[in-house]
């Protein structure tokens, strides 16, 4: 099945906004194991999109159109896609009913008149309530062609599609696809590969696809069957395999879990609290571990020690450790991760010292990178050269610190 | 004249990479005053990509392809331009020695056949040397339309496009465009509009355009005119008049600066040091101060107080300042802000506490902040209440900390 996206909106053409839509939908379309040739943006006129409409309809089955189902008359999607396919626009009662309830619930007394717009559908079309906002997404059927509209705002439109556009596509195919996200830390991605390449070749249904992020491999193994309780059971063994083959390294099988969820979690297994101490990562591992709600139970505070002085009064790092190794060394990186810990009392206390650029220090090169972890007193500090410029130096450093942490943590 | 984007590379259709070089382009098409109506992504594919460039070259002056110029064999972007404008690839010396010269450059010593792939130019083309890459930028002429190549690689593609390409299509038009950004921090979007409702009435030439980020609103001033001295000349005064209109609310008019360079600077010009203590941020100051290289002339070091016995410990605020008002509280906040630049000796320090979310506490409501400056002994307090999401409170509240902390230098 050929699928094919079509963007509306004059803010895109102004580059006012990312059209980050595109890439989530043709990663989900992906995933569904849709063919997917063309994505195009278009601004908010109507001739130009009902041609585009047109051509698209033309040489794919399935068109996806987002954004452009606003309240103000120059949002035109439904009114052109009404045309197009020649089914006239009416009036839907349930849905003049749910944003009725919507403003309600956001607790607005004036519904405007432009967003009874908003209640009307395509005659005979499939309509798909929006949780986060007014627009409704319509899927409309005709002549062996569909055409799915969805809301523009990314907050709108994901939870739209994960619930009710994903299984309806899944469904439309002669088998159904059930995948699951192996999440893989401290591995490269050629390593990883290098791992599995019998698995890869050997294997068609499922395939493993792999994703590479900072720190990070991502595999996702992905069935084809009759329904999606025989490609779980396809999928299974798999992923298993995979799990043996790359241990500890496996942090997550959930989609959803990050590096940091992981991380947090651990901790409040163990019943642990953290402290972070750090340098040219300057706040980063902390901000990024606040990120999780609910880390006030293990993380209790954060130091940054920028300057030498800093390391020496609110860390007790040795004067002579500083004079003799550099703030960058080992050496620094140990004393930080030890008397952290010992200072603010935490079970756990990474620290992270380096030379995040652009100029070198200490005759030091950029991208060198010490990383100590103290647990159970056991302090283990590793040495890392980052490639790249001073915004991926800092942030390789801060998942290095995370996965260093889960490491010392599993294995202490 | 009317311009046309056309991004190739099946890891955009695969989702695999989101397409920022088409936001980019479409908003430096935007400033050069160009009408831009259709963005679309292609794969690999030497049908479709010929199909696509037919259609583009059919409706517009100028189609900017991106992407798909690499050494191997499935990049077929230059090719297939060469044979839909008919203009065979001949081998370029030039573009020869530069590749040689980059290979020598960067250590590599063995230049593999396929690179001599990208010494193929369009004959009759211009060649636009590539300073971050081997890919050559091509522009193509021929019966009154425009092909421009350029490579994939935003780090390629955004030097050689400011460079060289900006100027040539500025070139193309009958005037020429020049602009101007002047920043604004800590006003509304709507604020800063009604403010100068009447010069955007009143002025076609140079016009004003507004953009929205978190914390700050940026206009750009734009001219028309036949040769850059005199649209620099209409420039002028109007960025005069915005800057006497908004203040010390203007924080730059550099295109480059942004609002965490100019506390830094500021910090700098005065020879004063910062320090940061923050709560709800969770270390996001002191991670977007650290961004900035060379800042570790003025920050020193900052403190991640999350929980309250962190705020007792490492700040000294009164355990009943805790108790009575809250940890999220005008008192604490000051608290936090006083002490902070006592025990560290910083000349400014600031603070946050607020409630992030997801969850209310101490029945205080999600997005209730307060932010603490502490300059020469005085100590401003501000309560804030922001929506939305718990990344989006922390980021509100991260911006509106470096705004208060160069108000509070400013004024003080």
């Amino acid at each position: 099945m050929v699928v094919e996206l079509i963007a509306v909106g004059t803010e895109i053409l102004l580059g006012n906004i990312v059209n980050t839509n595109a890439a989530f939908l043709s990663e989900k379309c992906a995933l569904l194991g849709l063919s997917l040739y063309y994505q195009t943006a278009v601004g908010d006129n109507e001739e130009r999109l009902a041609e585009t409409l047109k051509t698209a309809l033309g040489r794919s089955d399935v068109v996806i159109l987002s954004g452009g189902l606003g309240p103000t008359q120059d949002d035109l999607t439904k009114e052109v896609a009404a045309k197009v396919m020649d089914m006239p626009l009416v009036d839907d009662p349930h849905t003049r009913r749910r944003i009725e309830e919507y403003f309600k619930n956001i607790g607005s007394k004036v519904v405007t008149d432009n967003n009874w717009k908003q209640a009307l559908v395509p005659k005979g079309s499939k309509v798909i309530d929006n949780k986060n906002g007014t627009a409704p997404g319509v899927i409309m059927e005709k002549n062996g062609k569909i055409a799915i509209l969805l809301p523009g705002p990314p907050n709108e439109l994901i939870p739209m599609f994960n619930n009710d556009i994903f299984p309806y596509l899944n469904s439309l195919q002669p088998e159904i696809i059930y995948s699951e996200m192996v999440k893989i830390c401290g591995l490269g991605e050629s390593l990883v590969e290098t791992q599995i390449t019998d698995l890869i070749q050997k294997q068609s249904n499922p395939t493993i696809a792999t994703y590479a992020k900072a720190g990070e491999v991502h595999l996702r193994v992905t069935a084809k069957a009759k329904d999606s309780k025989e490609a779980k059971k396809m999928v299974k063994p798999v992923v298993k395999e995979l799990k043996e083959r790359f241990g500890r390294s496996v942090y997550t099988t959930s989609e959803s879990v990050t590096l940091e969820d992981t991380v947090i979690g651990l901790l409040k297994d163990k019943g642990l609290t953290l402290t972070t101490v750090e340098s040219c990562t300057g706040g980063l591992i902390a901000a990024r571990l606040t990120k999780v709600p609910g880390v006030s139970e293990v993380f209790k505070q954060g130091l940054v020690t920028y300057s030498n002085r800093a390391k020496r009064k609110l860390l007790d790092v040795k004067k002579s450790t500083l004079k003799e190794y550099g703030a960058v060394s080992e050496k620094t990186a140990k004393e930080m991760a030890k008397n952290g810990a010992f200072i603010t009392g935490a079970d756990v206390c990474i620290s992270v010292t380096g030379i995040a650029g652009p100029e070198a220090v200490e005759d030091k090169p950029v991208g060198l990178v010490y990383i100590g972890c103290c647990y159970k007193n056991v302090v283990t500090v590793k040495e890392y050269h980052f490639n790249g410029e001073r915004d991926k130096i800092r942030e390789w450093a801060t998942v290095h610190a995370l996965i260093l942490m889960r490491e010392c943590i599993l294995e202490g």
